[in-house]
């Protein structure tokens, strides 16, 4: 049992300056909204509480977005000889997104899309979904035909099978209509191997369009905003996109798709397992005149807003250009840019280099920031 | 969108003896309990919604708890020369369990043995689990920390890895403490081929122990009943039991574990799908005197009261011996009785014969009989 403290009433103290310190133990002792916000909370309740207790194989502490495993009969292995062979990739999310309905997109839309992206930034071809639902008594049966109906269409649209599922119901003030969790099996290829951990200073990293689509469309419905143009979320598969990517760029460092935390929770991820530091370039990075606008409103940093479409990939610094033109040549890249590089400086830490010249640490959201985007 | 009429007002119309007749629509405008019960509701919501949306592959329809799959890249298959190769199987369940601890076990044991016995009883070898948690605000760390616990433990005992995880808070009166989805991965070598769909006429049935024991002891806690002995739930890991199973009976038809819906729903599952009948010996059923009294006072078949570590088989004449001591050779069949047949009268109804000598029908549960159960 966690150690009660002083801190454990504060749940939601606001970024920190220091949020890439070693934190030594829970500073909660009831589990707080900011635990689920993809930042410094929840990475602390998976070093201090998740790993040490569930990570018997190793696995877990890769910390990517899917374990790659082997897989096979003892006389069938599915490696080739003297290179990584194919493995399995295996993922797991679930969605609690509120409203279940939203611009561009619903609940189940964006579970078949989280779990695909999941696998595709392993570099896995996805191949099966299943779908667990959390269903809350009361819940009209129609809602539920409309999410199971986009389900099968993004199914259908990213080419993976939904093959098995489970539905449990409980009772009104249990739930909140639909709580999805969807899992991913894929086929890692015969040689590929991409890793967080893999990034080296002069690397290049880009991403395949403009961010906080996703966060800033719910949120605005939420918050009953009006915006003069239309926002939508940009949930996406991503796997046709990685697959574009790979093609070109076999020595692809990394993928990543920036969800809960953004493109900040993303890079301070990068800049931790490897062990690099990351500079950013404001003026690259695409953001809508709409959500850089939202973002004042609602008081929002568009580098930690969610983005359920949108690639984060670390290339050779040689590969940038061609990286950058296979992203463009996919629809959902068609905004695609170079964002910063991977340095040997500031190890740990993420630096943005602003418009006018300054720099700042970009820490990981310590924490809550949107609560329930996804 | 359904048609809302009358009966969407009844959300538990107790046992109907015409169970088992087919529904053309769907009853209900919005969710009830009953859809998460396991029974007849549950099997409605599948056939009349999921089915039909998301289906596409067909691998849903066939109904089994696990999904076995081709895997493997064009040039490395898994499958041996003319018989079954090996395959994947993958399966999920969602678990809403309250109390989240209970005597014999917890959310956490429940969320690793019920993945790993929906993997076993499809023949496959279990390899890995995913665990997705939907965490409501204010939930006691150390709560966390119990259930997590036991979760690694229950892995390890089933020889399992948990390799990959996502976390999700929802705020207070969105959820009830914990809730866990878990998804597994396993391997079904080949030459197996288990359905539920296999029985032939002539099959004995049996089952691995005393039935009822989970569902009991979770409704007494939650009840505040006090019995005289120690009532525990039977929650267990199956895969040492159905592998020694299987090396004694490699021409095992099927196997489940009937949790959800009890023995009742596996076996109108199994009359269903095989096109056969099943009758049923009621005095060879084994059942804990507690539990039988728990049931008269609750006013509960114990047919129809979930088990988490029990195992129903259906084994060809000639194996029925054999498949009765391999699993009385195990710790978790001890035990284990043939308390039926499979025949060629009544197909699609499960009969029981009591005690007395009387013939009557085990439906399908129609209604809710024990919600939140697992």
């Amino acid at each position: 049992m966690s150690t009660p403290n002083e801190e454990s009433k504060d749940d939601g103290p606001g970024i920190d300056a220091m949020g890439s310190c070693p934190v030594p133990q829970s500073r909660y002792d009831r589990v707080v909204l900011g635990h689920g916000s993809g930042g410094q909370l929840t990475n602390e309740l998976i070093r201090l509480l998740f790993l040490p207790a569930l990570d018997g194989s190793g696995v877990l502490s890769r910390l990517e977005d899917q374990a790659t495993l082997p897989f096979g009969d003892a006389d069938g292995a599915l490696g080739g000889e003297g290179r990584v062979g194919a493995r399995l990739a295996f993922t797991t999310d679930a969605f609690v997104v509120q409203p279940l309905f939203f611009p561009g997109g619903d609940i189940g839309r964006l579970a078949v899309h989280g779990t695909v992206n999941d696998l595709a930034v392993g570099g896995a071809r996805p191949l099966y979904l299943s779908a667990a639902f959390i269903l809350e008594a009361e819940l009209p049966m129609g809602d539920l035909e409309r999410v199971v109906a986009s389900m099968r269409s993004a199914c259908d649209e990213a080419g993976v099978a939904l093959v098995t599922g489970d539905t449990k119901v409980v009772g009104r003030g249990r739930g909140d209509g639909i709580y999805i969790a969807t899992s991913g099996v894929g086929l890692v290829p015969a040689g590929r191997s991409l890793s967080i951990g893999a990034a080296r200073a002069g690397d290049a990293i880009l991403v395949s369009g403009t961010l906080g689509d996703h966060g800033i469309a719910v949120m605005a419905v939420r918050e009953g905003l009006e915006f003069e143009t239309d926002l939508r979320s940009d949930s996406a598969a991503l796997n046709g996109l990685t697959e574009r990517l790979l093609e070109a760029c076999p020595g692809t460092r990394c993928m990543r798709d920036p969800t809960r935390g953004g493109l900040s929770g993303s890079l301070n991820e990068l800049a931790e397992a490897s062990g690099v530091g990351v500079a950013l370039e404001e003026s690259a990075i695409p953001i809508r005149d709409e959500v850089r606008a939202a973002c004042e409103m609602l008081g929002l940093d568009p580098l930690y807003v969610a983005n359920e479409g949108k690639l984060m990939a670390v290339v050779p610094a040689e590969d940038a250009d061609r990286a950058l033109e296979a992203m463009r040549s996919h629809p959902l890249g068609r905004d695609a840019a170079i964002v910063g590089r991977v340095t040997d400086e500031d190890p740990g830490l993420v630096i943005l280099r602003s418009r006018i010249g300054g720099r700042r640490v970009v820490p990981l959201l310590a924490g809550e920031q949107l609560p329930r985007i996804c």
